[in-house]
C-alpha cells in the first residue's frame, strides 16, 4: 500500500489527551470560581457574535490556548449562567462532580447503544438504575422490569411524550380504525407544560382536539377530576374519542400538583392513557415525606421526570417509566438487517432503540449511576430537602413584608409571589408593576428570575436550587428584591400612578 | 434562618473538581491505551450485570476510586468498543480531543438553550457553525440564515425527520384538510434507513402509506426517479396524496447514493417535500471532489447528516438544514408565558426550540465549533480522505483474492463484500457461509463487522474510520478474514457442503 499518503492528522491524540484535558479542566474550575461575578442573565444584544464572527470556517488549525481565550472573551459574555448561585429562573439545571465524570466517561467510550449487543453494559446498567429509581419513587411494581414495564432514559420530556402519545394513539386506532386519528382527544390543564400540546400535534392529533382544562387559585391550580370529566363527556357526546390524559406533579408556572388518584380512576373509567408529567418535582419524590404526591400511580400508564433538572445529572437525562412495555414496543419497535444479531433474536435482552424515537443513543445511564453511587440516597435526600428549606425560607421572608404576597404555598422549591403594595388594585396595573420589578432585578445582572401568569395573576417565579446556591444567595436575592422594590415604587409615585 | 440545618452536601464541589476530574482523565487515557486489547464486540451473556448487581440504590456514598475500579472490572467487559481501531461495524462514531473538550465545556456550563436569551452565545454560535458547514457542503444559499433557511443541531436524524415530516404533513393538511392525514404517502427506497419509516409512523402517517421503492445491483442500489414516479402516479390514481420523498446519500446497507437532481425535479413536479438523508456520507462532502453527490440540492426542502458519525464530533450531533425555516416554525413554534422575553418578541433572534421537538437543548454547537477551529478544514479533509483511501485499500485487497467479491464499488469508506468461492452457488448457501465467516471474525474479539442484505445478496459490511484506525488495522483485519475464511471453507468441506 505504498501509494497511501502518510496520515498526518491524528484526531484522537492519546499522547496529548491528558495534558489538553487538564487545560480545559482548569478553565472550567476558574469558570465556577468566577461564575458569581458574571451578570446572571447575559447582557449582550442580538447579533453580538453573529455580526462580528468570520463568515466561513477556518482552513487552518488554531491552538487550544487561543480557543480557550476566545471562549473567555467572546463566548462567556453571551452565556446566561445557569450554574450561577444567583440563577433563579425557569427551573435549575443542576450538575455535580459525579455527573460530570459520568458525562466524560460516556463521551470517551462514545458507544452507540441502539441494541443490547452494541454495549451490553449500557443497556443493563440503564435497566438497573431505572429500577433503582422506580423503587426510590415507590412506583408500583408493574413499572419495573421484573413487572411488565420498565424505565428508559430519554433526551427530554418531549421525546418521551412522543413515545407514549404515539403508543396510546396506535392502541386507540387499533380499536377505532385508522381514520379515527382526527377524532382523538387529549386532556391536560392550563398548568400543563406546552410540550404536551406540541407532542400531541407532532404525533398527528389535530390541534383543535387538545383540551386545556382551567384551574383556579382556590384549588391551588390543581385540575379537578370533575372538570376533566365534564370535558370528556362533552367530547364523547359529540362523537369524539378521548384517549389521553396528562397530569402534572410540580407544574412549571405554579408548582401545582394534580390529584393523581382521582384522575387515574377517571382515566380508567373512560379508557384513557394516563400519563404523569413530573418533569421538575419528580426527583424530589425520593424523599419519603413527599411520595404521597404519587398516590394513585397504579392507575397510570406512564410517568416521566427530568432528572437533569433537580437530580444533579446535567442535561440531558429524562426518565420515562411505562407500565406495559409492550405498548411502547408495538409502536416503536422497528429494525434493519444491519442490526440483526443473535441476542436480539433470542428476545432475552432489551433493545432500548425500541423504547425511543431515535436508533442511536448515548450511555447516559453512566452519569445517573455515578450520581447514585457516588452520593448515595442519603445525600441526595439532603440535597432535595435543603432546597425545599431554602424555598420555605424565602417564602417566610416574602410573607414578612406586607407589600408582598405569596400567591401559591410552597410545596417544593418554587416560590411564586408578587408585589402588591395596596389592597385594591387592578391585575393589569399589578402585572406592570411586577414586570418592572422583575426586570429591574434581572437587568442588574445580580440575579435572574422568570414569571408566570396564574389565572389572571401575574407572579414572579423564584426557582431555588442550582448546585451552588446557598442560604446567603437567597438572602442576597431578597435584599436585591427589596432594593428594587423601593425603586419601582418610588418611580411609580413620581409618575403619578 | 437559625432553624435551617447546615448544608452538609456539596454536589458541585469546586475545590475537588480538578483533582477528581484528573482521575477520570487518567482512567480514560488508560482506556484508550488499552482499547485494542479488549474484545471489540463484548463477549458477555445477557444478564451479566443485571443478574449480579444490587437490586436497590445505595443509601451510602462510595469513593470515586472504588467506582472507577468497578467500571474497569464490571462495566468495561460489557462494552462493545466503538473506539477500538478494530471496530468496523455499523458506521464508526468518531471522536476527537477537540470534541471531548467541547463536550466537557458544554457539560460544565450546562445551559438550557431553548431560546436566545437563555444563552445568546449558544444560539448564535450554532447559527455561525451551521452556516459554515452549509458553505463547506456547498448547499444552496437558501439553506443559510442569510437566506430563508438555516441549520440546527438535532440529537439524531430521527428527531430531525420528525420535525420535517410533521412540517411537510401540516403543509399538506393545510391544503387538503385535516382528514387527509390517512391519505398522505411517503416515498423512500429499500436502502433508506428504517428511521424514516419509523418517523413517518410517529407523525401519524399510516404504515400502509409508506412506499419502499426497490433498487438493484445493476444501478448500484440507487433508486431511479422513474421507479418513484410510477409509484407516485399509481397512488395519485387511487386517490392518495403523495407528500414526502426521502433520498439517501451514502445509504447504510450499501453506501449507495440516490440521484438528487432527478428525484428533486420529480418532487417538484408532484409537490412533494424532498428530504436528503446524508447521515453517514454527509460529512465527507466537505471535500470538493465529492460534492457532486449533492448536485440538485436546490430542489430539496431539507437535508440532514449525523456529524457524530464521521465528523469527529462524538454522539450526539446531527445537523439539519432547511430551505424555508418558516415551514418548520409553522409546526414547531409554541411557547409558554414563563419563556416570554423581549428578545423573542422583537423577532430579531432565533429561538431554536422552535426548530426541534424538545424545548430544552444542550450547547452542542460548542463541540462542533471546537472541531472546526481546532483542526481547520484542511485537517478535516485529510481525515475524510485518508478513511476513503483505507477503504479503497481494503477493496483492492478483497479484489486481489479470487474467492471474494466486492459487491458494490467503494464510494466512501464502506466496503461491501462477500466470500464467493465458486461461481455457481445459491444465495442461501452463500448467505450461510458469509454469516459463518463474519461470526468467526466477530467472536474472535479481534474485529467487529456487520452485514446487510442487498436485493437477495448477503454482504459483509466493513465500515472504516474510527478515530484510531490506521492502515495496520485494516491489514490486520484482512489477515483475520483470510484466516477465518480458511477455517470456514475447511469446515464446509468436512461437512460435505
Amino acid at each position: 500500500m505504498g501509494g497511501l499518503p502518510v496520515l498526518k492528522f491524528d484526531p484522537l491524540n492519546i499522547q496529548k489527551f491528558s495534558d489538553e484535558a487538564l487545560k480545559v479542566i482548569e478553565f472550567i474550575t476558574n469558570y465556577y470560581k468566577n461564575v458569581q461575578k458574571y451578570p446572571v442573565r447575559s447582557q449582550v444584544e442580538p447579533g453580538f457574535l453573529q455580526n462580528v464572527y468570520p463568515k466561513t470556517a477556518p482552513l487552518q488549525p488554531t491552538s487550544l490556548e487561543t480557543i480557550l481565550q476566545e471562549i473567555q472573551n467572546d463566548i462567556i459574555p453571551g452565556i446566561t449562567h445557569w450554574q450561577s448561585p444567583n440563577f433563579f429562573a425557569f427551573f435549575p439545571a443542576t450538575i455535580s462532580n459525579a455527573a460530570f465524570h459520568g458525562e466524560m466517561l460516556c463521551t470517551a467510550l462514545n458507544v452507540v447503544g441502539f441494541n443490547w449487543i452494541c454495549s451490553p453494559a449500557a443497556t443493563e446498567l440503564e435497566m438497573i438504575v431505572m429500577d433503582w429509581l422506580a423503587k426510590l419513587f415507590n412506583l408500583p411494581q408493574s413499572f419495573l422490569f421484573a413487572g411488565e414495564g420498565g424505565g428508559v432514559i430519554q433526551g427530554s420530556t418531549s421525546e418521551g411524550l412522543i413515545c407514549v402519545l404515539s403508543a396510546a394513539r396506535d392502541k386507540a386506532l387499533k380499536q377505532f380504525g385508522e381514520d379515527a386519528i382526527t377524532k382523538l382527544v387529549v386532556y391536560a390543564s392550563d398548568q400543563t407544560h406546552f410540550v404536551v400540546q406540541k407532542a400531541a400535534k407532532l404525533v398527528g392529533i389535530p390541534s383543535k382536539n387538545f383540551r386545556v382544562i382551567p384551574t383556579s387559585l382556590s384549588n391551588q391550580f390543581a385540575v379537578t377530576p370533575k372538570a376533566v370529566e365534564v370535558a370528556v363527556e362533552r367530547d364523547v357526546e359529540s362523537g369524539l374519542m378521548p384517549f389521553f390524559l396528562c397530569a402534572t406533579v410540580g407544574a412549571t408556572p405554579s408548582g401545582s400538583t394534580d390529584p393523581i388518584e382521582g384522575l387515574g380512576l377517571l382515566a380508567q373509567k373512560y379508557g384513557l392513557w394516563f400519563h404523569i408529567d413530573a418533569a421538575y418535582a419528580g426527583s424530589a419524590l425520593i424523599c419519603p415525606e413527599l411520595r404521597h404526591y404519587l398516590i394513585g400511580t397504579e392507575h397510570a400508564n406512564s410517568i416521566s421526570m427530568n432528572l437533569h433538572k433537580w437530580f444533579l445529572t446535567n442535561l440531558d437525562c429524562s426518565g420515562l417509566w411505562v407500565k406495559n412495555r409492550s405498548d411502547l414496543l408495538d409502536t416503536l419497535s422497528m429494525t434493519a438487517e444491519v442490526m440483526r444479531n443473535d441476542a436480539s433474536e433470542s428476545k432475552n435482552v432489551v433493545d432500548f432503540m425500541d423504547w425511543q424515537i431515535a436508533s442511536g443513543r448515548r450511555f447516559r445511564a453512566l452519569k445517573l449511576w455515578l450520581v447514585l453511587r457516588r452520593y448515595g440516597v442519603q445525600n441526595l435526600m439532603i440535597h432535595i430537602r435543603s432546597d425545599i428549606e431554602l424555598a420555605k425560607h424565602l417564602e417566610a421572608l416574602v410573607k414578612s413584608d406586607q407589600r408582598f404576597e405569596v400567591v401559591v404555598p410552597v410545596k417544593f422549591s418554587l416560590v411564586c409571589f408578587r408585589l402588591k403594595p395596596e389592597k385594591q388594585q387592578g391585575e393589569e396595573s399589578l402585572k406592570e408593576l411586577n414586570w418592572k420589578l422583575m426586570e429591574a432585578v434581572n437587568s442588574s445582572g445580580r440575579a435572574y428570575m422568570t414569571h408566570a401568569v396564574l389565572g389572571d395573576i401575574f407572579v414572579i417565579r423564584c426557582a431555588i436550587g442550582t448546585s451552588l446556591t446557598e442560604e446567603k444567595h437567597v438572602n442576597g436575592l431578597w435584599e436585591l428584591i427589596q432594593e428594587k422594590t423601593q425603586l419601582v415604587l418610588k418611580e411609580r409615585l413620581v409618575m403619578g400612578n
